[in-house]
């Protein structure tokens, strides 16, 4: 049975990680600051009841998946989108966005690193946001001649009275999951040991299972949600994107104390790289949704009343939307 | 004769990446981008009359002297150092931090990364901003297990009319050298080629002519100059932060076209490990001012008259400044 620990990647050591660096990060803090490690993105007060919003990440092991099938021009999509989709989560506007590029041999992938910020140039167009900076190290023996590694930056901004915290979240209020495009940029260190370890397929070799050759699977960008957030932020409650941890670690983040979720398994379609991982991969159900989207790539939390509208106004910009839960009075994710 | 290129490092292929990538990076850009790539930092506009500067960078391959000597706590100051002496270049005070961490194996890693987290917090407030967020990314199989590397994000601010543009320098406008700690964080794969594989030394060997331990003076933190620059910084016409491209392709990037400036050899102390370097590595003198600091972190352009008041205010804050040469109408960096 394969986990995604046992693949290298350690979900509770990152949030033990997270709990003995705080008193330091906390040590640094002006009064401008307004946030807390658990939220998806950082929040500085920024003047006239605005408050800029920051987040940073990368795109985890996908990149390897970009090295094996030699294909450069949509990771840099996934960087904005894991990046933007955070500071989304805020009901922030992304502004501008700035990425770090660090290589083993400059020369030798100026290419691929130029297929790379196109594609970095396209997620900030679909973001909104400008690519303003960033930074290209070439660093010799920490990196590979054709490796490379990736990171983000996003600001955004939002005004004080815009900003979706969750506080007013309440029992009964309705969660709807926005589709997402495939795996995004979560659980890759899995998936590659799943495709290319376990069932030694190659980026080229059409998959029946998927209706597509693992390349396309597997380099699917992220979905980035800048439209939907901002066609309907002024009534949204709560927003959780659906990144490294699944459903199970990133659904709470969304919620006040005190609270939790049932979501109804089947109320949306799973999509067949999620059943195809488990089943190849023998991955135990509770594990699929505590490292997967599982087809859901962000979530949005509203009153019970503007359900309909809600969803109606995300599926006119043609993203696919359903009601997959509802708010309980018991914190956790309860799967039905 | 070692080269910085043979070190695996090449200048010329990275300015030559930064014109191929500029056409995409420009068709993201709103009309609230005031940057250009070959500036230190990147502008955009904040309302009332201000402007956000961020910047984005990496410590280079200084994090495989903190492997090399299993030392973690300063390397934190020199990622903040790196992204912060960037913003400062324009005048802005720096805001907020966010750091990007990835790491082969975080349960192995998490006191070293402790370490690091805990001098990123005081490079922050060296810099007098808040460190408000980041991502702490595992990847196994990109990075050894006790191998990491870190990219930095920060944002500042500053007033349209105290930017730093350099547009006001003029021909006999005078060159203020701020006195570097060392190294900083550039030109350590050549450093560590000398050190580790042509001297064969390891962290612990005293070096006389340095008057100290390899790891002391390869582990120095950069220095951060953000009081020199907040205190003198209306009266300044150009800042060159001195990083990768040393003196030589740093100080044109804070002078308008056209002009130049002289630079007179022994007008500062050269620390003893640049002496060291030239001599044990064969290096030739323009390749050395052309990788490193020389002793020199950053270089104030002032008006000739303001020159004495400037260096006053800022030895009153215990930094050593040198009056090292000046503006002149012929482009480039002459070395007298």
């Amino acid at each position: 049975m394969s986990t995604y620990k046992e693949a290298g990647v350690d979900i509770d050591a990152g949030n033990e990680f997270v709990k003995k660096i705080k008193p330091f990060v906390k040590s640094t803090w002006s009064s401008n600051v307004h946030t807390d490690l658990s939220s998806f993105a950082a929040l500085y007060k920024n003047g006239r009841g605005k408050y800029l919003v920051a987040s940073t990440d990368g795109v985890g092991t996908k990149v390897k998946v970009a090295f094996k099938t030699d294909t450069h021009d949509t990771i840099g999509i996934d960087l904005v989108a894991m990046c933007a989709n955070d500071v989304l989560t805020i009901g922030a506007k992304p502004l501008f966005f700035l990425d770090y590029i660090a290589c083993g041999n400059l020369y030798r992938n100026h290419k691929n690193l130029e297929d790379v910020v196109k594609g970095i140039s396209v997620g900030c167009m679909l973001a909104g946001c400008s690519l303003i900076g960033g930074e290209t190290a070439e660093m010799p023996s920490m990196y590979g001649w054709y490796e490379y590694d990736l990171a983000g930056f996003v600001v955004g901004e939002v005004k004080g009275k815009d900003i979706i915290s969750g506080a007013n979240i309440k029992k009964g209020d309705r969660i709807l999951g926005l589709e997402s495009s495939g795996l995004h940029s979560n659980g890759y260190s899995l998936v590659r040991k799943i495709f290319f370890d376990d069932l030694d397929l190659r980026g080229v070799n059409y998959v029946d299972e998927l209706g597509k050759t693992v390349k396309e699977e597997l380099l699917e960008p992220t979905r980035i949600y800048a439209q939907e957030v901002l066609a309907v932020n002024k009534k949204l409650k709560g927003i959780a994107n659906i990144t490294g941890g699944g459903f199970i670690d990133n659904i709470p983040r969304a919620l006040p104390k005190g609270l939790g979720v049932e979501i109804k398994k089947g109320s949306w379609p799973v999509m067949p790289i999620f059943d195809f991982l488990q089943d190849k991969g023998n991955v135990a159900e509770e594990e699929m949704y505590r490292t997967f989207n599982m087809g859901i790539g962000m979530v949005f939390i509203v009153d019970n009343k503007f359900k309909d509208s809600h969803r109606k106004k995300i599926e006119n910009l043609g993203t696919k939307v359903y009601d997959i839960g509802k708010v309980v009075d018991k914190e956790g994710v309860k799967l039905l």
